[in-house]
């Protein structure tokens, strides 16, 4: 069960975009940085940094331009941010971003909701976003939202998020991110999505996007390295979902996933004690503990043992 | 990847025990009583209700006796209890208890800092016991602690605990509960156990008793059920840990189990929503909600969608 398993797998830190654009709390420019460049000293070499959205619709992130314009590059980092449309490139591109981050959904009533158009309409949008980026030389990642439950349709059909995957690379994106957005999926949906995608496309080219509600996120895991797919997202500190709702689940936390992959024996090149720092740094900066298991036993210098404890 | 899955799977409830004996809170007879027939009413067919350890000991659980002789048996109900000792075999014996449960771990240091000796010593107390309880017509099921990682001495031999579990197996024991004590494994731990073991012992003699720790609970529930194995322990409101450690963990909560097993299209008879109020029961006895993905989320009523949310 172990030996077809990757021997590496690329981690792609979300937090200080999918994780703050979530959070009430206000996080100036310069504490975003810092946090950012905590993550990179902790051996992430993936971070998505900010959004180019518009100020109104994510006020957290309206100093994308700032954040992304003051960051120091480094070798062997790659920096990302996402763009929901060209007025949002423009910006991007204006603030020298070398990866961007484009998204649409496998659900119609999900985008529908979540951006005010149909699936064909983002794909138009994709298309036009994608096109120019590449043009520009900025390499594109594509987010595909609901590839397994949508909240609202139920059950994703795996056929539909395969050809909606090979359209998205036939668009320019060079990695998909497969969602599970609400964070509902169990390994049966993954190996779905993934038999079905992987017959037309080899697994580098795709990423798992896992949220942490149901705690199945971890299992997703081992679902799809046993398919041999070799990027996973995280956020530090478990940061998303809507602190306006109890009990929203946010990312698969970061230091979770060094935890899994460091006792699975697979390598990330990230180090668990400076991430669980940045996670200790993030909560400060949204002003709530870190909502990962790792965080809460081994800062919380938890568990003994007792009589009888099987 | 799922078409060599189980398609049936039994759950073992451990609350009531391996919950209770932990929690700090007092919960009277009449409230153990009525817990556990609610986790009957929601299908649980295997429930360890109580323990006859020494009530200095465990005083929680110093009801053992009552508890066993006010329940009232059903069909398809198996109640079993936990029993350290002749003594205790004694106690459950007069009580009327049908099931008992056993224990050692595959850690020597674990097991003379949990119960005061050594695992040679802890296999002639489970021998005496296991063949006076056979002899009664009380069937055994037996704990092996700490079969993946222990606090103490670190990762333990696959070889150690695959011999153990041979020898439980021929003192009397008809099931093997390989035991996450403290809930650090990862999915490699439990493919290396399951393989030194399966070569020797039939995946129908195993289940797995997991702690959720660090997530990784659901991720070595995927593992066991590719290797075959059907039990699996759980603890409804994920009850268990030290409440006196901030951030200890306690058993996978059950209704994590049945909502993953739900989702992967695998049966147990398990209701979830009569889960979800059995552990709102068992929350409001210990005096903390449930520590569970589950309940959180659902009961918690959480989940909208955002703008741009992956």
């Amino acid at each position: 069960m172990m030996s077809s398993l990757p021997k590496r797998v690329t981690i792609v830190e979300v937090g200080p975009r999918d994780g703050l654009q979530n959070e009430a709390a206000f996080v100036s420019t310069a504490q975003k940085i810092g946090l950012i460049e905590r993550l990179a000293d902790a051996g992430l070499s993936f971070i998505e940094a900010t959004s180019f959205v518009h100020p109104k619709a994510v006020p957290q992130l309206a100093d994308a331009d700032a954040v992304i314009g003051e960051l120091e590059t480094r070798p062997g980092l790659t920096i990302s941010a996402l763009v929901p449309n060209e007025r949002g490139l423009d910006r991007a591109l204006a603030a020298g971003v070398k990866r961007i981050a484009l998204f649409t959904a496998a659900s119609e009533t999900f985008t529908r909701r979540n951006i005010r158009m149909s699936i064909a309409d983002s794909l138009a949008v994709f298309r036009a976003v994608s096109q120019r980026a590449v043009e520009a030389g900025v390499s594109v990642r594509a987010y595909l939202s609901t590839c397994f439950v949508c909240p609202f349709e139920g059950d994703i059909s795996a056929r539909r998020v395969a050809e909606l995957t090979e359209q998205l690379l036939e668009l320019g994106a060079d990695e998909i991110a497969l969602s599970d957005t609400i964070g509902a999926a169990a390994p049966r949906d993954v190996f779905a999505v993934g038999e079905a995608i992987l017959n037309r496309v080899s697994a580098p080219r795709l990423a798992l996007h896992l949220h942490d509600t149901y705690g199945t996120a971890l299992s997703n895991v081992l679902a799809g390295l046993q398919m041999g797919i070799t990027t996973y997202d995280a956020a530090v500190a478990g940061l998303g979902g809507c602190p306006f709702a109890p009990g929203a689940a946010g990312n698969l936390a970061t230091e979770d996933l060094v935890y899994f992959l460091d006792r699975m024996g697979i390598t990330t090149e990230v180090d668990l004690a400076r991430v669980l720092d940045a996670a200790d740094a993030a909560a400060s900066l949204v002003g709530s503990p870190p909502r990962s298991r790792q965080w809460s036993r081994v800062c919380g210098k938890a568990q003994g043992s007792s009589r009888d404890e099987t």
